[in-house]
C-alpha cells in the first residue's frame, strides 16, 4: 500500500473529524456538480486511481463515485485552497452527478434573482 | 429584523455547529473562488443585503466579504444542493477573492495532471 505524498499530506488541514470538503466541478462545463468529503486516505485513493473516491459521512465508508450507478468521475485536476482545508476536484463526469438523476446537485432557491430584501420576510 | 423565509430555512440542513459550507463561484468566469460557511442568520443577511456574508469559524463572528478589503461579492444567484446541506453562491467578485491577493483561493496540487499512481509513493 502506497502512502499519500507527505508534501501533500502536510498541506492538508482536515477538520476535527479528519475530513475536508471537496468541491467537484465539471472540467468541461465548469458547472459545480456536488460537494463531498475526503480524508487523507480518500485523497490517496483518488490520486492513485484517478477516480473520485470520497468518505461517506452517513454510511461511514469510502465510496468510489459511480461504482454502483456507473456515473463515475475521472479526475483531471486536484486543487487545494490557501488554508489547506478545502479541495477542488475537476472531473470528467459520466452521466448525471446527482443521485436524483440531475446533472448537478444544485438548484436555484428561487427562479428569479432576488432583489435585496425580497427573500427575507417579517 | 426580518426572519429568513421559513420555506428556505426548512430546506437548509446545517451541521452540528449550525453551519453549511458555501461554495463561491464567479458569475462571470465560472471559476470556483473560495469556500466559506454560513448559518441561517448569515444566509438571511446575504439575501437581505445582496452582499455575501459569512460566519467566521476562527473568529466566531459574521463577516461581510470585502468589508475591510473592498473585495466584495455581490450575489447574483443562490443555489442549494439536493440534501440542503451545501449552498452555491454565484457572485460578482470585486478584486481578488483570496486574502493572499490571488484571484481565487485554489491552486493546483501539481503543475501537471497526474497519471495514476504518480502522486502516491511508497
Amino acid at each position: 500500500m502506497r502512502a499519500l505524498d507527505p508534501e501533500i499530506a502536510d498541506r492538508l488541514h482536515p477538520d476535527e473529524h479528519g475530513l475536508v470538503p471537496v468541491v467537484v466541478q465539471s472540467a468541461d462545463t465548469a458547472e459545480v456538480l456536488m460537494l463531498a468529503w475526503m480524508d487523507v486516505e480518500a485523497l490517496r485513493r483518488t490520486l492513485a486511481s484517478g477516480q473520485a473516491t470520497y468518505w461517506s459521512r452517513s454510511r461511514g465508508t469510502y465510496w468510489v463515485k459511480g461504482a454502483t450507478s456507473g456515473n463515475r468521475q475521472t479526475v483531471t485536476e486536484v486543487l487545494l485552497d490557501c488554508d489547506g482545508d478545502t479541495i477542488l476536484l475537476r472531473v470528467e463526469q459520466t452521466g448525471p452527478a446527482c443521485h436524483t438523476g440531475s446533472r448537478t446537485c444544485f438548484s436555484t432557491l428561487h427562479d428569479e434573482p432576488a432583489a435585496p430584501d425580497s427573500l427575507a420576510q417579517t
